[in-house]
């Protein structure tokens, strides 16, 4: 197991490449969880994520004929991007194995950092076995995501700033993908400061350490399915492991529509870019997941930003659901002039304004001289969406909530 | 004209209750602009903007008669929220007078920071003579979102931190709206840096000053026109016109476009969300409105981050769009199995991605054995697309290009 001086050891080498991040507290998420909130913000690392941390110290630890030789590794995203931009800053050539499915901005930023990318193979699975391939071919150094004492010890280089930044710390929250960043974290912020808790998110469709604790072992899940993608592992590794047993409070889960509204929030309120993954602690905090005091000081670890936009208009999308801030609801109207906008009429009056109408006369489903309509509405919350609901069909609208 | 010990004095009252907002080093718009870019994100102040610094100044200045009859004012903006909280916790009671169409989401901003809203009128103008004549009938003091001295100290105690925390600046590059932020920022930064430029952008569709500085005299505008809604202002104020005249080198504009590219960057690599009149400083460097030095030192202000998630989708798909990064095309299909595939199969052979596909074999612009279709693309840039489009050209597909 790694220990602080590890930790340490690895600050000396991480501080050239990587950034210290902010330590903040923001009102609005101390208000909404019920405690003193401050966020550890690892979106603003460089890449968007803190795996340039651990990548740097494993690189920074090779000997000279490693360093002369190159690493590689098999990564369809954060991780790609911290090994690239770590080994080119240290002078070090790597290859990255990325599945071909990759999307076009994971392969773009890569070589942007200065990794060579090796399109193989139809999942993560298949580009790890090309990447080992390459490993013996071309006597890389393979650099594990999380399964590795040097990148775990990189990773909590973010614990020793959080201890550092805000010694009053109660309990620091962290996203549990294969494990290294809580492995780090765990190890830098319990030495530091023995009474502090550190509790683990996982999402709940990839569970692979709350299974694992309590099966008493590693477990490996048939499979995965969560929309924070960069934790979507179905197997940690010994070596996280070992100090997730020792070391951590707790590991709970979130499910999809927790980290929706996590992301949505994170955007709206702290002005953030938070990807799935890097948002289920706040997640967590946010559904009550974890217990927390009024005056408990918890630090949430935003891990990463690296969200496409496109994916980040969907995850929005189903917060501002999830929060009963957009509704969409389908209803039938009476096929006669002034029939939409005494719909119109109806939902102003209750303080809801349209997004958007689209109106069917050819749907099959209604009578010739009824026409269906859906309508996309902005709400205040759950209470508003109610009041709403009840008030058209109060007029005598049947109406059928879509999202 | 205020001066910089009008500043500090302000920043005495300002300090309790606005957050010290970071200016923080950007590799990635050091990249793109070609000069070193610190960002200095009023993002994450709070209320999200700016302008609880300036209210936060011009409360602490009222008499005690004065304060305890209140202000009042007008805005549906992020000065409604900045005065309402301002007010709040210095214990002054706030009427904010916001326009009957004011955004749901604002006018529950207000009310949470503790502000009385009336909604009043169809624009601005109309809820401002409510504001008025509230503040004649119920002796309030009215809060002027820009053309008052205190209210623009207020807004100075950007530019001290700016200069505190980069004292090797060069240039600031500050959104321009009714003029109260450059006013105050450009006041500070002169009288500590006196060899320091402070450049203002304006919306193209809004040049209120640009025009007023080549008449001569504050002009009014016919009509304003941007994306840019928080600086969409007709008429600037006479006291920051006078400070813009003296001490402001420069005022350019931007477009709506440039504006769209600074907002989808901002998100992308700065993992900051940034709404369009926050984001025209950072539009003028992109878009190369201000001649920068490869080694000078530019810190765009980023003003203001309350954008609502529905306009951020809109103005995230324009960015993408001029980015080269979304490809929206129309053609036409023979209407024989496979004709699809052996499209998609040419779009991905090019590496880009499909996002999406309508298919309309009812449209009356083609032959009846023919099919139209609209299909949405991710692309990798500007170069990707024209390379992509000819290759589509080279199959004999007639593409018409849609965004």
């Amino acid at each position: 197991m790694i220990e602080l001086d590890d930790v340490l050891a690895a600050r000396e080498r991480v501080e050239g490449v990587a950034r210290r991040t902010p330590v903040s507290h923001s009102h609005v998420f101390s208000d909404l969880v019920g405690a003193e909130v401050h966020l550890k913000s690892e979106t603003f690392q460089r890449t968007g994520a803190f795996k340039i941390r651990g990548a740097t110290n494993r690189i920074a630890t090779l000997s000279e004929d490693a360093r002369a030789a190159g690493v590689v590794t098999a990564s369809a995203g954060n991780h790609a991007q911290g090994v690239a931009l770590a080994a080119t800053r240290t002078g070090v050539d790597a290859t990255i194995v990325m599945p071909e499915y990759a999307p076009v901005s994971k392969v773009e930023a890569t070589e942007g950092y200065g990794g060579t990318v090796v399109l193989h193979g139809a999942d993560y699975d298949a580009a790890a076995e090309r990447a080992r391939e390459i490993e013996a071919e071309e006597g890389r150094t393979y650099v594990h995501a999380f399964n590795d004492d040097a990148v775990m010890a990189g990773q909590g280089t973010i614990g020793l700033e959080i201890v550092e930044d805000l010694p009053e710390v109660d309990t620091v929250v962290v996203p549990v993908g294969g494990g290294g960043l809580i492995g780090g974290i765990a190890t830098a912020v319990t030495a530091r400061k023995p009474d502090a808790r550190v509790v683990g998110v996982e999402a709940a469709g990839a569970p692979k350490y709350v299974e694992s604790l309590a099966a008493g072992e590693l477990v490996t899940l048939d499979a995965v399915d969560t929309i924070a993608d960069g934790i979507a592992a179905r197997r940690g590794g010994e070596r996280p492991f070992e100090i997730i047993q020792e070391r951590v409070d707790d590991v709970v889960t979130v499910s999809d529509s927790q980290v929706a509204v996590a992301v949505t929030y994170a955007l709206e309120r702290a002005k953030t870019l938070v990807e799935g993954a890097g948002a289920v602690g706040l997640a967590a905090l946010l559904g009550g997941a974890i217990d927390v005091e009024p005056d408990e000081v918890v630090v949430p670890v935003l891990s990463g930003g690296n969200i496409d936009v496109n994916t980040l208009t969907t995850v929005l999308l189903r917060g501002l659901v999830e929060t009963g801030r957009y509704l969409k609801i389908r209803t039938v109207l009476p096929d006669r002039p002034g029939a939409l906008v005494e719909l119109a009429e109806l939902i102003s009056e209750a303080r809801a304004n349209i997004y958007a109408v689209s109106h069917d006369r050819t749907s099959r489903d209604v009578a010739m001289d009824d026409a269906e309509i859906e309508v996309e509405i902005e709400t205040r919350g759950p209470d508003h969406v109610e009041a709403l609901l009840s008030r058209l069909e109060a007029a005598g609208y049947e109406v059928e909530v879509q999202a």
